[in-house]
C-alpha cells in the first residue's frame, strides 16, 4: 500500500504552486482531500473531485499521506502544530510530506513532532514554478529516512520529473535555501549583463543570443533573460517569494554564522525593487531596480 | 581570397590562449605569422611550423589578417599604436581581428585608427578558456561591418564553434563584458550556494545534483562548481583575469552612468581573494573568500 493508491491523499494549501499539484494528482487518480484558509479555491478543486475538508486536523484524520504546500514556515508551523492542525488528527503510521519552503531548523522541529506522534516526515520542497506544478515536472530536494522517502515515492513521482535525496531530514530545505540563492544572484547577473549591453547602445537580445552557449550559458538566461528583454514580469514566481525565500537563507546562514555577502545584496535589492511597488512582478523583474527610468 | 587561404596570417599575443588558437590555425593551413614578448613562445611557435617576427609592424607588413590576443587593453594599444605597433607596418586593405577582452570605447578608437589607415577592423573577443582554444570550440562575440565579418568568418570559424555577430565595431566587447559579468556573479551565486549546504552539514555535491535540471542550472554550476566541491582550482581562467575584466566592465558602467552593484560587489570579492594570493588559481576558487578557515 503506497501513498497514491492506499488510503487518502491530504492536500493543504492550494495557491498557485498547490492547485497545479492537486490537479495532477487528481488525474492521477489519488482519493484526494484538500484544505485551505481560502473556501473559494477549496470549492473549486472540490468541482473537479477533491473532497473539501474545513481543518488540517480532520484532513489528517482522513488521510495516510499529509502533503503541505502552504506560504512560508510561520504557515507552516500553524499548519502542523496549531490548534485544529494536522498533529491534531494525525494517524498512526501516517506519512506528512512538507512540499513548501520551510526553514530547515524549523523543519527538523516540525519532524521531530510528527515522529513522537508516530508518523513520518519528509521534506521535499521543487523547483520549476507554476510551469512544473502544473505539468507535473516539479524538481524535488528531498530530505529524510530511506524508508520515508520510499512510502512518498508515488506521490513525488506524480508532481515531479526529477527527485534527488539530498540527505536526512531538513536536507531538502538546505537544497532549496542553495537553489534560490542560485535562481536570486543568477538573475541579478543577467540583469547586469543585459543592462551594461542596453545603456551601451547594444541590443540585449542579441547579447543574449552571443554568450548563451558560453560559460554565461543558464536556464536563468535562457528564460528570465528573455523575459527582461521582452519587458514581460506575469510571474512565474513573484517577487515576492523570492524575497521570503533569500530572506530564509539568510537567516539559516546566519544562524551558522556564515557571511553570504552577495546573498544580502541581492536581497536588498529585491527589497528595494518591492518597496517600488514590483512585489507582484516575476522575479526576473529584478533588472528593473538598475534602470536609471 | 579569403583570411585563411588568401596572404599570411599573423597572430599577436602567445599567451594560454593564444597557444591554442596559433595551432589550430597551423592544422588549419594557414600561412602563420607569430609575435609575442617572449621569444620562448615563438620558438614553440616556430618550431611547430610558424614563422617568428620581432615587431607587430612586421608581422603586420606580411599579413592580409593580423589577430591579436594580448592581455588587455593596454597591451593592445601598445601592438597597435605603439612604437613597431601594428599600424606602423599595416598593409592597405589588412584585416585587423582583436580577440582579447578589450575596453569597448577603446576599440572603437583602435577600429578608427585602422580605417583611417585603410584597414578593416572587427573586435571579437571569445568565451571558452584555454580548452575551447586548445579544441577549436570557442564562443565568439563579434562586433564589426557585415563586410568586414565576411571577411574574418574563415579564421574565427578555425577557432570557434559558434559566432555571432552582436552589432557595429564595439559591440563583440560589449557582449564580451556582459559575459563575464553573467560568469563572475554566476560563479559567486553557486559559491554562496554550495557553501551554505556544506556549513548547514548538508553534502554539496548532492545539492548540485538536487538543484541541477531546475532553475538553478547553468554552465557555472555544472563545470565551476564541479571544482568547488573537488577543491580543484587548476586553471582554466585565472582569477586576475576575472579581475580585469570585472574592473574593465565597471569602468564601461561608470562612462555610462550606469550603476551595477553586484558586479561591483564580486570585484570587491575579487580583489580579496587576489590579495589573500589566489590569483593564479581559476576562477572558480571564488569560494575561497566564504571560507572561515
Amino acid at each position: 500500500m503506497n501513498a497514491l493508491t492506499g488510503r487518502a491523499v491530504g492536500f493543504i494549501g492550494l495557491g498557485l504552486m498547490g492547485q497545479g499539484m492537486t490537479r495532477n494528482l487528481l488525474r492521477a487518480g489519488a482519493r484526494l482531500l484538500v484544505n485551505d484558509l481560502d473556501p473559494a479555491t477549496v470549492d473549486a478543486l472540490v468541482a473537479e473531485g477533491a473532497i473539501g475538508r474545513e481543518t488540517p486536523a480532520a484532513i489528517a484524520g482522513e488521510s495516510g499521506t499529509v502533503i503541505l504546500m502552504v506560504t512560508d514556515t510561520r504557515a507552516a508551523e500553524s499548519v502542523l502544530l496549531g490548534q485544529g492542525g494536522v498533529l491534531e488528527g494525525l494517524r498512526p503510521d501516517a506519512l506528512v510530506i512538507d512540499m513548501g519552503t520551510t526553514a530547515a531548523t524549523a523543519t527538523r522541529r516540525f519532524a521531530e513532532r510528527v515522529r513522537a506522534a508516530g508518523g513520518d516526515y519528509v521534506d521535499a520542497p521543487v523547483s520549476g514554478g507554476m510551469v512544473g506544478a502544473r505539468d507535473g515536472t516539479l524538481s524535488i530536494m528531498a530530505g529524510g529516512a530511506e524508508a520515508a522517502l520510499d512510502r512518498a515515492r508515488p506521490v513525488l513521482d506524480v508532481l515531479g520529473s526529477r527527485l534527488t535525496h539530498v540527505g536526512p531530514v531538513g536536507a531538502g530545505q538546505v537544497a532549496k535555501a542553495a537553489n534560490q540563492i542560485i535562481v536570486g544572484l543568477t538573475i541579478g547577473a543577467v540583469a547586469e549583463g543585459l543592462t551594461l549591453a542596453r545603456r551601451a547602445g547594444v541590443d540585449p537580445a542579441r547579447v543574449r543570443e552571443a554568450v548563451m552557449g558560453g560559460f554565461a550559458d543558464s536556464r536563468v538566461l535562457e528564460l528570465h533573460g528573455k523575459r527582461m528583454i521582452e519587458n514581460d514580469f506575469e510571474p512565474g514566481a513573484h517577487c515576492t517569494v523570492q524575497q521570503k525565500d533569500l530572506s530564509q537563507a539568510l537567516e539559516l546562514a546566519r544562524e551558522l554564522d556564515q557571511e553570504l555577502p552577495a546573498t544580502r545584496l541581492c536581497l536588498e535589492l529585491y527589497d528595494r525593487l518591492i518597496a517600488e511597488g514590483h512585489g507582484k512582478l516575476d522575479h526576473a523583474a529584478l533588472i528593473k531596480v538598475l534602470d536609471k527610468g
